[in-house]
C-alpha cells in the first residue's frame, strides 16, 4: 500500500521515577530492577491520557490540516466509555472528525497504521492521524515485583497520507498472529464483564497488571520468528537492509533479543532504559525518537515489531 | 470497495427478564419502562461475551473455513488486558489467526466492517471475521431507571470477504461523525486511568451505565441529518431504494425517528421491543436477524446507521 508517514510526534512526562526510587515500594534493590529490567527510569504523569495524547498528536500534525480520521490505537482506555478517541479529540480542540479506538494491547499501533493505510488506500480518508497514549504506570501491582518495574508513562503519535506521485513511501508487508494460549501470561483481570468493579469476588489486584515475564519471554522467543520469516518472504527484504528495527519496548532483555531473529543489535532502537515499558505507546514514541533523532530517513526501510498480550507477534515493515 | 457479506450470526441469550420483571428493581412501573423505552423484554446471559461472540460467530462462519482475521467490534471488554478478541478466538478454538478490537461503543460494527472492507481490499485479508458480544446487563445502574431499562445481552457476527468477480456486493458509502460536546451524555466513568477502581475516590456507580437519554436523543436528531445526506449524496441513492434500514437498536422512540430523516419506517429492523439495547452487537444482530428473515437479498440495498458515545453518528451503505 503506497501510504507515507507524513509526521510523528511524542510526549514523555517531566516527572522521572528511578529505579532507586521505585526500589524500596518493591522491596527489591535497584540493582534488582536494573539486572531484571533493564530500566534505570521512567516518567509518571500528572496528565490525563488525553492530554499526553494530544501534545504527541500536535508534534506529529505540525502545521499541516487537521486530520480526517483520529484512531487512538491503545490499550488502557481514560474510562470505559466513551471510547478514548472521543477524549483526544477533545483535547485537541476538533469536533466532528471520524474518530475510534484499536485495542491490540502492546501492537495497537502497528495495527492501527496497517487499518489507516487499507482505509487510505481504499479512497475512504486522506490524511488520519494514529496516537497511543498509555498510563502504564496506573495499573502497576507493587507486590509482583518485576511487572511493577517495567511501565511508565508517555503518548506516541504519527501521521499518515497517501504517497505523492513520484515518491517510494510503502507499507511494504504485515504480519500478525495472535496465540490464544499465551491469554493467561499478561492480564489485568478486571475491568470488565468477567470481574466487574462491583463484583463482591472482585479482588483488589484483578484491576492491576500481571505477567509471567519468563513465560512470555520464552514463548515470544519461539513465536516471533515465523512473523520476521514471512514478512521478510512477502517483501523480498534482508534484514541486513534495514534502515532501522523498532521494537515495543518490553524489556532490557527483549530489547536485546535481535540478534536471535538475525537482528542487528546496532539498528535496534532501544529507549527501555530511560523510558521503561510505555504499552502501546512505546512503538510511536520509539519511532518518532527514531524519526527525529535521524536514525530514520525517507526511502529507509524500517521494521515494526514486538509482541503484545494475547500472545500477538507482529512484524510490520514500511519503506519510509 | 467491492466486498460481501457472506455469512450472518446471531446469539440472544436464553434467559428473558420482562419490563414487569425489571420494573421493581427500578421502582417504576412495567407501563413507565414501556413508554419511556419501548422495551417490553430483554435477555440476560449467563455466559462469558466471549462464548456468546462464539456462538454468534460459528453462525457466520458456517461451513466455510476459518477466518484469516478476527477482529472484535465492542464497546465493554470481558476483562481490560488481553483485548476480547483473544478470548473470542479461544471460544472459537482457533490459534494463531490475528486478532485484535475495534471500539467504537454502539458503533463498532460498522466501523470494524469499513476496517475490514480497506483491508480486503487491499489485499491484506480474504476472509474477516467481524464479532460484537455485549453484556449491556452487567453495567446498569438501577437508580438511573430509563438506562438501566435500555440494555440486553447478545451477540452478533459477520463474515466479510471480496466480491467474486461477475457479481456486485459493495460497500457503497460510509460518513461517520465524531462530536465530543457529547462526551458526557453517554458514559461509564470508571473502568480506566481517570476513576480507577482503585482510586479512593472512584464512586461505585462510576463504574455503571449513565446516560441523559433526551440530551443525546435531541443531539442525535440534529447531528444525523448530515451523515444522512452524505451518504446517500456519495453514492447516487435516494432513501426510497433501501431494501433495509439497519439502526443501532437504542431505543423505541430512536427506532420510530425515521421518518424525520425521510427514511421508510416499514424497511426500518427494529428488534427493540424484544431485545432491547445490546450496545454495539444491536447493529450486528439486527442485521442477522433481518438476512435470516429474508428481509435482506442479494443486490439490495441496506443501509447501517446510528448514533453512538462520543456523540458518533454513522451511516454506511451497502450493495447486499
Amino acid at each position: 500500500m503506497f501510504v507515507k508517514i507524513v509526521g510523528t510526534g511524542r510526549y514523555l512526562p517531566e516527572r522521572v521515577e528511578t529505579s532507586e526510587e521505585l526500589a524500596p515500594r518493591l522491596n527489591v534493590t535497584a540493582d534488582w530492577i536494573i539486572s531484571h529490567t533493564g530500566i534505570l527510569r521512567r516518567h509518571i504523569t500528572d496528565l490525563p491520557m488525553a492530554e499526553m495524547a494530544a501534545r504527541a498528536a500536535r508534534q506529529a500534525l505540525g502545521d499541516g490540516p487537521p486530520p480526517d480520521l483520529i484512531i487512538n490505537a491503545g490499550s488502557i482506555p481514560q474510562q470505559l466509555v466513551p471510547d478514548s478517541s472521543v477524549f483526544i479529540q477533545q483535547a485537541l480542540g476538533f469536533s466532528g472528525i471520524p474518530s475510534f479506538t484499536i485495542n491490540a494491547t502492546c501492537l495497537s499501533f502497528p495495527v492501527a497504521l496497517n487499518n489507516a493505510a487499507g482505509l487510505i488506500h481504499a479512497g475512504a480518508y486522506r490524511r488520519v492521524l494514529v496516537v497511543s497514549s498509555e498510563i502504564g504506570s496506573r495499573g502497576r501491582d507493587f507486590n509482583e515485583s518485576e511487572s511493577a518495574s517495567l511501565f511508565g508513562d508517555g503518548a506516541g503519535a504519527a501521521v499518515i497520507e497517501a504517497t505523492p506521485e513520484g515518491e517510494s513511501s510503502e507499507l511494504l508487508g504485515f504480519r500478525m498472529s495472535t496465540w490464544p494460549e499465551g491469554s493467561s501470561l499478561t492480564e489485568v483481570r478486571g475491568g470488565g464483564t468477567r470481574l466487574h468493579p462491583q463484583d463482591p469476588t472482585t479482588k483488589p489486584e484483578d484491576n492491576l497488571f500481571h505477567m509471567n515475564g519468563p513465560a512470555v519471554y520464552k514463548m515470544a522467543l519461539r513465536r516471533l520468528p515465523s512473523v520476521f520469516k514471512r514478512v521478510f518472504a512477502d517483501c523480498g527484504v534482508n534484514p541486513q537492509d534495514l534502515q532501522a528495527i523498532v521494537p515495543h519496548q518490553a524489556s532490557g532483555p527483549a530489547l536485546s533479543a535481535g540478534p536471535r531473529f538475525g537482528l542487528d543489535p546496532e539498528r535496534v532502537i532501544s529507549r527501555v532504559q530511560e523510558e521503561g515499558n510505555c504499552v502501546a505507546a512505546s512503538i510511536p514514541m520509539a519511532l518518532a525518537y527514531a524519526h527525529q533523532e535521524g536514525r530514520i530517513t525517507r526511502g529507509g526501510l524500517v521494521l515494526l515489531c514486538g509482541t503484545g498480550a494475547g500472545l500477538s507477534t507482529l512484524a510490520m515493515l514500511l519503506r519510509w
